[in-house]
């Protein structure tokens, strides 16, 4: 715990390994992060938990199926921890058809337009199917701006739909032990919502926090709000939120933000910009991005990062990565993810190291000074 | 040497490294072998040579600039033997515009229209930019069928622009021995043509014969003519080349004719078949060909091949192949890639070891007796 800022240093016990907090989760929406294989995570990244998307593995190839294939560590060859989000997210932002009611919502897939119904209960049989070790509870992800009626009717519906996920949880936890006489060492956290409206963040607050559950997620970031905005709810959020429990913030951010998420009280967060960054010829660097196709990168022999320890920087030029892109190689996309997420780990990692030393301001100082080019808004990631 | 057979087992020496024959070179169009990383060559395949494509890397990155950043070698991080082919076959299947005169081809890029003269001498500076270990020189392909007369003047001229070429590199290395006091150990091989007439076949050895060279390639197969023919054309062909120099037969084959080609005194093959397969779902196994999207494979918990000890093989389900096949993520091509050069790889290494040993006959009676599927006429690479 850092004396004069919110950040933490800490340890989530999974029943697949220790995870060191704060920490970055890579994103393997179908059962792969998109451009590596699961060594490549483990022996490049050192990755010590992913996220799987509940909504992308549940229309495809089904939660049933993963199940009879020993669940999605196995599936995918994945023997460290995962994440799985309850398809929410998803639901709402990939689906322009869809119904909300008190019982879940009715949505269609956007494969082949099968209708589907998401419950609170549904969400978490999947995500059990699964074998997920940290499962989310199925929330309703409101569009940026909405206004506060709205949002105060969506997240009294989150709240209820948090109860009613959570009660199922415990039943399946209770019977699973009785059962068993193992604590399967799973968790599941709520999500808390309110759109971009103070008091609605803290009341939805006040409501999980009855659920005394396992951690709590902060939803409806990343949205296509201001980037300021997403980090004062946070700033808002985390301070309510137990001392002794994980705070995972949904879908951010950019490298920079990383530390100001972490200054206010966030152990865990996750997001698709590196990747499809890195895919998109964006590559994240310790003095800022570069965007690989330039003319400037043709004849540059130098690494992407000279300060930077991962595969792609030990042995590959600008140069070639630049001719990598330019021909549409595949080896692109899995050199630059490389590098991509290894920057952000590495910057989990220092910032870890930096909390434990007491040294964690000035980290953040020196962050803080590097001057940087505006990105405007989130981008909602899919 | 196979005492009943043509087969052989050799070793070639390169400054990047021996290579033990019968080999199959996986091929590196555009300075990569799709979907794969110089480790994953080196890890899971222990390849000990690529090929790499004249043409290609001409137009982009241009060999210039693959020269000012050290060699192709340095460029790709490929520390082992590297085969460029002249860039002739490129020229002749890519471009609906070309005109082909005494001095050389002129031709059209197909990234930007711009017009390039390619000549035999011009061929060889390319490669030697590249710093290629074994170089061809530029040859004619012809579109199968031809007629017999357009097929000799062709030839005829594929003849002239080889000992044109050749006297370009012998040249370059005499001045280079003399300047360096070091042999470099390159090599460059002339190409056989002659179309689907023995008569042409014979008569271009004869005349390519007179050069000495370091080793002889047989082109102009695997351009759209019966398999059958492809074979007689390399076993005409075969006979007469140096039984101490290196034959390679270009662009060949499927994983059953490997043997065959072996078996009639061919060193050395290269083909995209095994990459372009695994794209596109097929998957060689020692039993045969799987279409890896069929819904047999939905819940099929076992590896593509049980008795192949690749990455793939060592921990993939077919189901879950089958999935990232239908989910179009990247990490499918690599992990079938991996698979099927993996399985090139190691028929080429148990065909060494069977000859070797003496069994090549053996061998070649047990793949001779497993039923195929007609696959129809070879498909032309690219």
């Amino acid at each position: 715990m850092c004396p004069s800022t919110g950040a933490r240093a800490g340890v989530l016990h999974t029943a697949h390994g220790d995870v060191e907090t704060p920490v970055f989760m890579p994103v393997g929406t179908q059962a792969a992060v998109k451009g590596l294989l699961p060594r490549d995570l483990i022996q490049d990244l050192d990755a010590k938990i992913i996220l799987g998307n509940t909504y992308h593995l549940f229309l495809r190839p089904g939660h049933e199926s993963i199940r009879r294939l020993g669940g999605l560590h196995a599936f995918m060859q994945w023997p460290r921890a995962i994440l799985t989000d309850s398809g929410g997210f998803q639901v709402f932002s990939l689906n322009g058809l869809r119904k909300v009611t008190e019982e879940g919502v009715l949505f269609r897939s956007h494969l082949n337009g099968d209708s589907h119904l998401f419950t609170p209960e549904s969400t978490i049989d999947v995500q059990l199917a699964l074998g997920s070790d940290i499962m989310m509870v199925l929330d309703e992800c409101l569009e940026y701006p909405a206004s506060h009626q709205a949002a105060r009717i969506s997240t009294d519906r989150t709240v209820r739909w948090a109860r009613a996920a959570y009660a199922h949880y415990r039943r399946h936890e209770n019977d699973n032990r009785n059962r068993d006489g193992i604590d399967g060492r799973r968790a599941c956290f709520p999500i808390v919502q309110g759109s971009m409206y103070a008091d609605l963040r803290r009341n939805c607050v006040e409501e999980l926090l009855k659920l005394e559950a396992d951690g709590y997620a902060v939803g409806g970031l990343s949205v296509g709000e201001p980037r300021a905005l997403s980090l004062e709810m946070a700033e808002i959020t985390t301070p309510l939120l137990p001392a002794d429990r994980p705070r995972y913030v949904m879908g951010v951010g950019m490298p920079e933000e990383l530390p100001e998420y972490v200054a206010r009280g966030v152990d865990m967060m996750d997001c698709v910009l590196p990747s499809r960054n890195a895919r998109n010829g964006y590559l994240f660097t310790s003095t800022g991005r570069i965007l690989i196709k330039q003319a400037q990168f043709k004849d540059d022999a130098r690494p992407v990062d000279e300060r930077c320890d991962c595969y792609t920087c030990r042995g590959f030029s600008r140069a070639y990565l630049r001719h990598l892109f330019l021909a549409g190689e595949m080896a692109f996309s899995t050199l630059a993810t490389l590098h991509n997420l290894r920057r952000y780990l590495d910057i989990m990692r220092e910032m870890r190291q930096a909390i434990l030393l007491g040294k964690f301001p000035e980290y953040l100082g020196a962050v803080r000074a590097i001057p940087r080019v505006s990105h405007g808004a989130n981008e909602p990631p899919k």
